[in-house]
Order: structure tokens, then C-alpha cells, then sequence
């Protein structure tokens, strides 16, 4: 019998001998790998916290004690030990989610994706516990990269002015998704480098309390750490350096790339999927390429994650033209802003989820001072992801700042088009919306983009598409069904999110009875919304598709456009509804 | 002749005589106290750098080198010795912005009124200097206060890894618009108690050189630090200890007061403007007195802006109940979301302009974790402010975001009823949009707002009326002109700001040829456009009423109104003309 057979709450961790528990790590890694070289996930940060995780459940009493993980994509030997091993048995994989979720076990607290909450969550549980008189440690764990986010050092200034029980466990592996970034990583060097004795402390900065350990992927230390704070009656910084990858050879020879990772084979680390090559990537690739040669004074500038935009590749070759600020978000912007305003030339890559981190910073720092910055982001679709990187919510809010450009290419010659004019005006930032749907070839006709207009790609009657960036070919299908259904339906490719061509739209009404927006994200706030409300006041139907305004825990996408009516055939049932 | 006579740029300023500078010290203040007691402004922290901006253009060669202001609510010095005194005699005052302005003058770089942005804009500048070849030193000058947002600790993380010249001026006035909040604070007291050599520094874990100065009002000093430091070629920090509110005996004994105070009688420091009495904040803050008396773990919190909401009077009397987190707004959100999870009911004060830097913790904190914590947002309507203070975006973006009751209270009572339910309930998170046109009284029917329910006031034909929060009252005026024109319509109070009521808007149809909505915003991704994008498919005309998506720096609400044909007169023209 293993030692993980026994074990299914944290209560039968207690009753294993600490001579075990080696082989327990070894079995949780073993548990961890088989799953996440099947089905793909985070490799890296598990496996560098599992002596850490047992350690924790083996000294605290979870879930009178509670661990409030940052980002929680490091859970996994958590979740293996808090009642959840079925996840990381064939067949059961999607049975639980890659992340915590309080709706899944009594051992989670929080539903979290991002980086840098653990702190200020910790605080609030803490706080609320001496204010309703209840008991037990919270115990947040953050790993070093979530630290360079502004919300986890807003949260290590207010942990300062605790008083009561709080243990912050810093997490060390050296690495931000992609390496460290930035003057507090050499601090934290320091400190790995003087067991904890250099002369500046970040922590202690902040008023904070403060240990360290030097081997923390050996169980009997941790334990004896954790034993020691147990109970403590202040605010404490346990800061342990972790080995990420740890045990499995391919994830500690290429940490960033097994940070998260598709399906692989185990033996050799190679991924199963095979890279599909030209992208809208690769062509953003070669287009700054291209326009670093011709000498233009371009930066891509992005927050902790090249890997998504084939980045380290043009950093390689320009290192002076590349900036990875780390995760801050909200830096990357008014930065970049202000690079543009100095007159440099700036692209700024984002994946939606993360970037509205910096909605103020797109607001007051972007839009009001009319920064020539170019914002590229990616993932800005209905998808099957998990709740918390739901990336469908970029149109309701970049749409509605004044002073931005927002604008859907729906092809390889779109986009290129659309940057070659961002890059050479300097009057105002643009945002593009990178389509998701595979690269597309289709001739373009605009090179201005300073005001909107529209483009009829096919003139009919009755019925009219505005089909959308990432959606236009999806409004091709519609067109298509529509004519088999005798409707000759005009087709538009709109181009401009958030500015609307208001002469375009007033030809429209002329001789279509139907007018449908067809858009890739949440209907709120978004494109068709200002479509409907201009049209408002004509003798004209409007129907608006896209998703509704609603978390999705990783909904399958054919299940959402059923849901949604985003199917050719739901949207055609439903605009032949309003014909006369 | 006085010294300030002879200056209109900075180069005259490098002509008058070192003995001279003292008195223009003293002649500054008397122009800046002369503006603020007539029209109000920021008082105490113009007064604080008056020194340090004449050792600044005394030393450096603006705008080669580029003075960068964080929230530039302290550049009335500035603005007077780069040839804008005018702006600080009778009749000219609001010739110039109260903020820093590139398109004012070539010696301000951007527009800002939002804390903590310096250090990034700097870094931004000095980046593309260098890429291009430019010269000039980069001054960065941040408050002491600014530093507790996030986006300060993420630029000053990035500074550390900055290879070129930066110099970063922290303006140490021990304050915060309120005193200050956090750990890193008493790291800062530290510092001022050693002359700058306390053992650990928050500025040095950044890998940041540092320089500190004990007399931040003594000009010669300044000048000699800034001459030291001239053409630095790495980022340095300058802590300099000023006094806030220095030379005027009311800002010195009252700096929060004296932060930004309305006009004042500049023998007594008294108000002109006689405080109103009962308003919203007022029954508010009746309203938590009763619920911590009953006894509910009630906790006020907010980000260094007590005096908005009066809540100092609160922290007074229940200080265990009051968290000013300092200038952190990401913070409190998921900060007080997580008190929320854990059984404690916090309440979150927030000013339109400044709660939007939390735009991820709405989303993925309180709303995908469904925290029951009430945030409450004032100042979110269409008004004269200044473009850096525009809070007529907050239904922008609030209302988009999923899992998140948005509610418009149109009176006290509405208000109270919506409170005693938020409280009550432990589903969702509430925001309430504050209304801001004056206490109103008016019977409330809603004691359960879990569903959305529209409320019909008068009931009519032809035309409906969808009066949204703050302007419910305004819709009254427009029912009573439509009167005047033959037409009984319909006045709804809608309340709900995000969720439809379906049924009823289904049920007006019946009846009514014209729906119009009023809203107090801007109407993009807002009320009226879900309104209008819902009834798209139905026979009747929408018509959407609010503000237009832009800028708008001080422009007087009158015109703001009839631009947006928010006047009765004109809303009742524009729904005439849509009556067949």
C-alpha cells in the first residue's frame, strides 16, 4: 500500500510517520505528472511546492487553519491532500478544476487565476476572524513573481499595521513565469544569499516580522519552521526558497516553458501538440522585425508572459527593444504611454484577462493624455476557459474609454494594415483586438483608420450583418445559411469597436428590415450595444449576439454559442423571427 | 520692484540672486494662498514645495530636464515660475488647470490628477531618451502618500533594473490626504529619525540609490543636493522631508483640511461655504452608528479619502470598525471582499474617479466569488470637474461585470431600504451609485432587491420615461413638459442600473411609441444602451439619454446638459419629433 492510499483528509496526514513522508512527495509528484502530461497544466510551480504543502497540512489544522494560495495554480498537491486525489486519476481529470475553489472542497476559501490577491485575502479573513472573535492561523502563499504586482506590496503595507495572527508565506523559485524582473528580485537574491541576514529586507520594510529558510523542499525543516510560528500573535514573513520543477528533469531544465505546459510525454518532456506555425504571432514577430531594420524606434513591451506572443524570440535578437516589466500590468501601460508621448514607438502585449488590471492606467494615463501607444490584446473571446481567465470581457470595458481606437482586424492583411497606420500617427493610442480564430487572408481596403468606416463586403436587402473582427467569417456562415433560406443578407466587416459610422449605418436602414451585430465577448458594453442604441430612434430591428453577461467555468464553447444563439442556424431562426 | 515681477520663465529665475530666493518663497505663497481662499484648491501641498520647486528650476534646465508631478496637485509653484502667475490674480484664476498640462505649457508633460503615475511616466520618458538619443535629467516628484499605490511600488521595482539617469524626489510630508496608512510608513519615519541611515530601506530593496534631506523647506540646502545629483547616470531616490501646509498657520495645525479646501477667509482659515447639513454621507453615517449598535460586525473602509464621507467621525467613535488602507484602492476591494467571505460586513467608500484603478478585483475577487460586500460610489455623475477627476464612468464599467447588483437609489429612503437588504443578504456583492443632486424623500415600495423590479411612478401613454438614480427627479420635469405638450407619459424609477426588468419593458411596449432613459453618465457600455439592445427587436423607439463618451475638463454642466440635450427642453423636442 502507498502512503497517498491512505491518505484522504488532512486528518490522516497526521497519523503518517515523518519517515513517510519522502514517499509521499515522490507519489504526489508522480500524481501530479501523470495528470498534467495528459491533459496539460501547471508543471513547474507543483512540483516545487509539494514538501511545502505537506508540510503545511502536517503542522496546521486545515480548515480551522486556513492557507490562502496566490494564484493557485501551485494547488495541486493541496488539492491531493484535502480529499481530491480522483483528479489525478484517468477519467477523472476534469473532475476538479486546475485552481482553488471554495465550491469544491472546505480546504479552499477563494476562486482565484491571478496573481498577487493572496495577501489582501489573508488580511480580510484575518481581520474578520479577531473582529467576530473565531480562531486559527491564515496562511497565505505567494510565490516571489505575484510580489512585483502592485496589489500584493498595497497588501504588505496594510499587513504592517496588523496586530493579530497572520503568516505570509513567500514562496521563492527564482522565477516569474518568466524570469524576475525588476530591483526587488536582487534583493531577495540577498537574502537567499546571507540566509536572510542581508542589510535591506523588502518585508522588513513594511514593518513585517520575518524568517527564513534556505532548503525548502526539505519536509523536516519546513515543519520545524511552521511549528515554530504556529499560533504566532502578529504579522509574519516566512520566506522559503523552493526548487521550481523539482523532481522531474525536463521542468528544472526549462522552467518557463513547464511553468504551464500543453500535453507531453513524460519520458522525454516533448510536447504532444505539434506548433502549428504561421500565426498572427508569428506575423507580429516579423512585422517588428521588419520595422526595427528599417529603424524605426519600436519596443514590445509586455507583463511576465512572452511565451503567449513568441517574445523571447525577439528579445533574443533586439534586447534593447524588449521589456518585460514583470506582473504589473498596470506599469506596462502608463510606462509604455509615456514612452509613446517621448516619442518612441511602443507595442504593448496583453491577454485580455490580465490587462484589465490597468483599466485606470488605460483611462487616466492612455486615453486623457492621447498616448500613441499601440496595445495589443489577445484572448478577448468566448472560450472554454476557466472563470477566472475569461477573457470575453475586453470589449465591455476598453470600448467605453474615451480617446481610444479600438479596432478588429479579421485578417493577416487587416492587422498589418491597421499597425502600419497606428505606428506612423501620433495622434492617438490604438488598441487592436488580435483575432482568435486561426490566420485569415482577406484584401484590405482602408490605410487610414483616424475615422470609422465600415465595409460592405457583400450588398443585399432585408437583412444586414455587422460580423466582427474574430466573427466576420462566422457572419460569412450566416450569410450563407441566410441564402438558402432565400434572404440575399448584406454583409459588413465594422472594424471599428467603438466608434461608429453613423452614415454607414443610416444607409442601412434604408432597405433592411433587420440589422444583426455579431461580436466575440460579452454583450454588455460592447459593439452592438452602441449599434442598437444609435438605431434607436429608425424603423429598423436590431438584434444583438454574443455572450451573455456570465462567469463560465469552463464551458465548453459549442455548449455557449448553443446558449448564446451564436450557431448560424439559432442566429438565422432568430433574425427570420422578425421578418415581415 | 518684487522678486516674482521679474520672473516669467525659469530662465529669470536663474538670474535673481541666492538671497533673493527666500523672499520669492514667501511671495509665492502669498499668490497661492490668494488663489485657493478665493476659489478653493489644493492649500497645503503648494505651500509644502515651494522651496523645493525653486531649488528644482534654480538648478535644472526645464523643460530639457522634465519635471514630472506625481497627481500635480502640487505645481502651483511650478505653474508660477514657468510663466503661468497670471493664472494667480484676480479674474484670471481659471485661465489655467489646476493640474499639470502639456497642452498649457512645455513645461508640464502630462495631464494627471490620479496618485502614484510619477514614477512610471518618468521611467517612460527617460526609456525613450535614451533609445533616442535625447538628453536631460528625468525628475520624478511623488508625495509620501503616493507611494502606497500599487502602481508607485510597481514602477519603482522596475526603476531598480533602469541603467540610465532618473531621479526620483519623494516629498516626505507624513501625509496621505489623510495621515498616512501602512507598514511602509514607519520604514519612512525611520528613515527621517536617522537622517536617512535606518538599517533597513524601502527605497534600497529596490537595488535604488538614496539620498536623504532633513530640511526639505531650506533652500539652500535643496539646491546643493540637487547640484550633486545633476546628470546622475543611474536612478537615484531624493528623500526630502518637507512640511506640508508650510507658512500658513491653518494648514499647518488642520493638513487634512488644508489638502484641498473649498474658499476660506485667509485671516481664520474659516470656510466661506457653510456646511449643508443632512445629506447622504450624513444618513449614512446615522445609518452604521444604528447597525454597530445592533450589533452586526460592521467595518467601514476606504483609501485615504474619510473626508469625502465623513468618516472620521465614525473612526472616532468605533476606531476597531473604521480601515483607511491608505491610497490603495486594488486593496480595498478584494481586501474587504475577503472580509465579506469570512462573516464580517464591510462597507467600501469610494469616489467614482478613483475606485476604477480596482477594475480587476470587481471582477475576479468580489464578483467571481460572489463576496457579500457593499461598495459605495460617489460622485459618479456628469459634472464640471476637471478631465483627471471625470467620475461619469462609473456605470461604464460596473454595470458590465457579472455577479455584481448595481443599484441607483433615488431618495433617503431608497437608499436606507437598499442598505437594510445588502446587509441582510449574503449572495452577492452590492454597489450602490450614491445620488448626488441633493437629499430627496420619496416613499419606497422595495424591501427585497434579489430580482430586478422596475418601478412605474405615473402611468401614461405614448411616451415612457426610464429615470435612472440622480436624475429620477429630473425625469419628473421631463413627464411635466411632455404634459405641457399633450402627452401623459409614463415615469419609471428603474433603480437597478445593470439587470433588465424584462416583463416590464416587454409589458411598455404595449403602449408606448417612445422609451426613453435618462442616466446620469456617460451612455456607452451604460443603462440606456442594454435598454435599447434588449427592445432592438421589438416595435418602438428607444431613446437614450446621458452623456456623450469624452473628455471634459471643467466644462460647466450647463453646457454640458445642453450639448447632451439633457435639459427637459430639449429631451421633450427629441422625443416629439419620434411621435408619429
Amino acid at each position: 500500500m502507498s502512503v497517498l492510499e491512505k491518505i484522504d483528509s488532512p486528518a490522516d496526514l497526521k497519523k503518517v510517520s515523518n519517515q513517510e513522508l519522502e514517499e509521499l512527495a515522490s507519489e504526489i509528484r508522480t500524481a501530479v505528472l501523470h495528470k498534467v502530461s495528459n491533459i496539460g497544466g501547471h508543471v513547474g510551480p507543483n512540483l516545487g511546492v509539494t514538501e511545502l504543502t505537506i508540510a503545511l497540512h502536517k503542522v496546521f489544522n486545515s480548515p480551522i487553519d486556513k492557507f490562502i494560495w496566490d494564484v493557485s495554480h501551485q494547488t495541486y498537491p493541496h488539492k491531493i491532500l484535502t480529499g481530491r486525489k480522483n483528479g489525478f486519476t484517468d477519467g477523472h481529470f476534469h473532475d476538479i478544476t486546475p485552481y482553488t475553489s471554495q465550491r469544491e472542497s472546505e480546504h479552499d476559501f477563494f476562486t482565484v487565476g491571478h496573481t498577487s490577491t493572496s495577501i489582501a485575502n489573508a488580511l480580510g479573513y484575518a481581520k474578520a476572524r479577531d473582529l467576530t472573535n473565531d480562531k486559527g492561523n491564515i496562511v497565505a502563499v505567494i510565490g516571489d513573481g505575484s510580489l512585483s504586482g502592485g496589489l500584493a506590496m498595497e497588501a504588505l503595507n496594510n499587513a504592517g499595521d496588523f496586530k493579530g495572527n497572520l503568516i505570509i508565506l513567500v514562496n521563492d523559485n527564482q522565477m516569474s513565469i518568466a524570469e524576475n524582473h525588476g530591483g526587488l528580485y536582487r534583493n531577495l537574491a540577498e537574502l537567499r544569499a546571507t540566509n536572510g541576514q542581508a542589510e535591506n529586507n523588502f518585508f522588513k520594510t513594511f514593518g513585517l516580522d520575518y524568517k527564513y529558510l534556505e532548503n525548502g523542499n526539505d519536509i523536516e525543516s519546513l515543519i520545524h519552521l511552521f511549528e515554530e510560528v504556529k499560533d504566532i500573535d502578529h504579522p509574519i514573513v516566512l520566506h522559503i526558497h523552493t526548487e521550481k520543477g523539482r523532481g522531474y528533469q525536463p521542468a528544472l531544465e526549462n522552467k518557463e516553458a513547464f511553468h504551464w505546459h500543453m500535453p507531453f510525454d513524460l519520458e522525454t518532456g516533448q510536447s504532444k501538440v505539434i506548433d502549428s506555425g504561421k500565426s498572427y504571432s508569428s506575423v507580429m514577430l516579423d512585422y517588428m522585425d521588419k520595422k526595427v531594420s528599417e529603424g524605426l524606434p519600436l519596443v514590445a513591451i509586455n507583463a511576465a508572459i512572452p511565451g503567449i506572443f513568441g517574445l523571447k524570440q525577439f528579445a533574443a535578437k533586439y534586447p534593447d527593444r524588449y521589456i518585460d516589466a514583470g506582473i504589473a500590468e498596470q506599469f506596462t501601460i502608463t510606462f509604455g504611454g509615456a514612452m509613446a508621448a517621448a516619442g518612441a514607438r511602443p507595442i504593448i502585449f496583453h491577454n485580455s484577462t490580465f490587462v484589465q488590471r490597468a483599466y485606470d492606467q488605460f483611462w487616466h494615463d492612455l486615453a486623457i493624455n492621447e498616448e500613441p501607444a499601440i496595445v495589443i490584446v489577445k484572448g478577448g473571446v468566448i472560450s472554454g476557459s476557466d472563470e477566472t481567465h475569461q477573457g470575453s470581457s475586453a470589449m465591455t470595458w476598453i470600448s467605453n474609454i474615451p480617446n481610444i481606437k479600438y479596432l478588429a482586424p479579421t485578417s493577416e492583411e487587416e492587422f498589418i494594415s491597421i499597425l502600419d497606420w497606428a505606428l506612423e500617427q501620433h495622434e492617438e493610442p490604438v488598441v487592436i483586438q488580435m483575432p482568435e480564430h486561426g490566420l485569415e487572408s482577406r484584401p484590405t481596403v482602408l490605410t487610414d483608420y483616424s475615422t470609422p468606416s465600415y465595409q460592405m463586403t457583400k450588398s443585399g436587402e432585408k437583412v444586414a450583418l455587422l460580423a466582427l473582427g474574430g466573427l466576420y467569417s462566422h457572419g460569412e456562415k450566416v450569410a450563407k445559411v441566410l441564402a438558402e433560406n432565400g434572404i440575399n443578407a448584406t454583409l459588413i466587416n465594422p472594424l471599428f469597436i467603438n466608434d461608429l459610422d453613423q452614415a454607414f449605418l443610416e444607409n442601412l436602414v434604408e432597405n433592411h428590415q433587420v440589422i444583426a451585430t455579431i461580436e466575440d465577448g460579452i454583450l454588455d458594453g460592447g459593439f452592438g450595444q452602441k449599434v442598437a442604441s444609435f438605431l434607436g430612434k429608425y424603423d429598423v430591428k436590431v438584434l444583438n449576439f454574443g455572450a451573455k453577461r456570465e462567469f463560465n467555468d469552463s464551458v465548453p464553447v459549442t455548449e455557449l454559442y448553443n446558449r448564446y444563439h451564436l450557431t448560424p442556424e439559432l442566429m438565422v431562426a432568430d433574425i427570420l423571427s422578425l421578418l415581415k
